[in-house]
């Protein structure tokens, strides 16, 4: 008798990631398809969770999403659930209590759903609180905005903030389904509207040196706020990220390597520095900077392939340059270092981060010299005076 | 361009489960070895979540711990933390806040572990805090109960209770490893080593006639506390149990059937409305014994492997009959019958309970009737009275 069992086993996960116009619109049968009733013949089961600053945007949607549920023979779990937008759902824990108290007082079980519909806090923390209730009840996201149709929609991690860390408690369970609808961007402040788009510079920096051309020259259209431009963009940058989790390996990053966290490190810290008066995408923008600064300084990154990132960030509206990223003394600020040992700590194993070699192309280091990110924070105050100067 | 994007991918997962004795002296490698660098060449990094019973009756284990930490070169986060046992650990959700600040503050990353060594209630807990904190750190399992042992270590499930409900939120991710090391089982009080062999019961009235055969044979010894019999019986339940979740297809039970969870409906709601002072073990026998006189009373189930069934769990020495089970009126409890709904909703989609057609195979049913549970009842409570007057 062997004194060791091994056990092994693979647990497939699949779902659907829809573009479509008027989500709760009643011909509109995306959203109606997506729900798989708890047993067949029956009907669907949801909860629907609404992100205040787009019921405050879209004061019909909530009458629209019942009569929807009505016209489609969904069988609605009480009225939909307002929860406020941004991190402070995400903060006060309080948030993701109320939704799973919800889900266990209004009987939502593992098979009726918890549709998500907002921004990428409250798809977080309400696809967080469908993770852990009964184990897992399935959640299906709704994003409304550049950054989370985008980006963290179609990923599989779902999380609150914790003793003044981003996205502390979590856990990773993919969602039943994405619905991508256009038209809520078109409601968006201008600072919303262009969050998106560094992480959509980021996913092309490391992947897609095409698509990353393809985004300096529709700069200006998405500036315009031209809706079929930003819908291309969601569209390029969310399969990337899809095709990404599919064949990096270990979508559940079990590893000590997330490649897509390039300019997340120092972003992360910024959002808690700044009490999340930075948005993601905003703190984001500086945290490429920053990286791609660095890289340039460690002589990894052509001269010529910085300036196009960094251009192009800037052509988006990003400032690159934050107060919080240096101390009184002008060097860069001891909190903000504090982001590479989070990092580390996150992840775990061995410290990991991206760097770039060129347009398209990322590779990993393992370490980052102080007085390189020095110069790098340096350079970016330079530059930001010039601008300002200019 | 489709108006879908369909994802999909498998997540891998694996890990050893180890039989032992002696877990925390210096000669024995099995911890060590089964612990992982963070980044090769490093030493393994570990928090130790002790059980307050089991800190108690080995008084010399928290130092045991700490030598055989220095000795094998394992960085220890800390002293370890101890926590009550029993479910009021997983009643007061304090403890399970405890253990993420202390992952927080102690800096234990995602590739450093979260080692839990004591009864089912604080492994489901720590694995919690563990599946949880940086979206899943480690966690190894030293369970030192009969039931812990040969039941829920070697599954995948983690949790805590809420609302009265057991287990309402929780994570399904598997250890890192588990091990067993039967000399945690010769100090636990009789209840405590009786309580495993309900679910061993269990699992071979499902699974393995010749398994059920050796239990009864074995149970004379069983009940004289015979270790190496003991031994044998975690070993073949943990099999069954492993072998089972491998090869189900479901392991993270995204479907509506839980073929293990034969008496369980009933087992949940009198663990909770005797206030946890039923243990789930003996829980679970009432359970059997209930959903087993169901099987006979629908015609499923031959009296003689009723007979044997029910008095292999008599023999065991556990009471077949509680007064929860039934009202004022002597009908049956209908906040027992709640169970049922909880059970689906838990579950999800259509109601499946698990029914014996014979010793060694279960079939699944959707519904329960009401007349023939109030009617198992009475027989058991009827059973009870004759054994009393005998």
């Amino acid at each position: 008798m062997a004194n060791v069992i091994r056990q092994s086993f693979s647990v497939p996960f699949a779902f659907d990631v829809i573009f479509t116009r008027g989500v709760f619109e009643a011909s509109n049968d995306a959203l109606f398809k997506a729900l798989e009733p708890r047993t067949p013949g029956d009907s669907a089961r949801a909860m629907f969770v609404v992100d205040s600053g787009v019921a405050a945007c879209h004061p019909e949607m909530i009458e629209q999403i019942e009569s929807y549920c009505i016209g489609r023979d969904i069988e609605s779990a009480g009225e939909p659930l307002i929860v406020p937008g941004g991190e402070r759902c995400k903060n006060e824990t309080q948030w993701l209590d109320v939704v799973v108290r919800e889900i266990d007082q209004r009987g939502v079980c593992r098979h009726s759903y918890v549709v998500a519909v907002g921004g990428g806090a409250v798809l977080d923390m309400a696809g967080y609180a469908a993770a852990i209730a009964h184990r897992g009840v399935r959640h299906m996201r709704i994003p409304t905005t550049t950054l989370a149709q985008g980006d963290s929609a179609v990923g599989v991690k779902n999380g609150v903030n914790a003793f003044g860390k981003k996205n502390f408690v979590g856990a990773f369970v993919p969602p039943s389904a994405v619905i991508m609808d256009a038209e809520f961007l078109m409601t968006l402040h201008d600072r919303d509207w262009r969050s998106g788009i560094s992480e959509a510079i980021k996913v092309a920096l490391l992947k897609d040196a095409e698509y990353f051309a393809w985004l300096e020259r529709s700069m200006d259209r998405l500036n315009a706020r031209d809706l079929d431009a930003m819908e291309k963009l969601i569209r390029r940058s969310a399969e990337l990220h899809l095709n990404h989790i599919a064949t990096s390996g270990d979508p559940f990053e079990l590893g000590s390597s997330r490649p897509l966290d390039f300019g997340h490190w120092s972003a992360h810290r910024l959002e808690s520095m700044s009490n999340h008066e930075l948005r993601h995408g905003e703190a984001v923008a500086i945290g490429l900077a920053l990286d791609l600064t660095y890289s340039k300084l460690v002589g990894m990154l052509e001269g010529a392939d910085w300036r196009r990132a960094v251009n192009a960030l800037s052509a988006a509206g990003f400032e690159l340059f934050s107060p919080l990223l240096i101390d009184e003394g002008g060097n860069v600020s001891p909190e903000l270092m504090r982001g590479l040992d989070e990092f580390r700590e996150h992840l775990g194993g061995e410290l990991t981060i991206m760097l770039l070699e060129s347009i398209g192309s990322g590779v990993e280091a393992h370490e980052m010299d102080f007085e390189l990110v020095n110069k790098a924070v340096a350079m970016l105050r330079e530059r930001a005076l010039a601008e300002e100067m200019s």
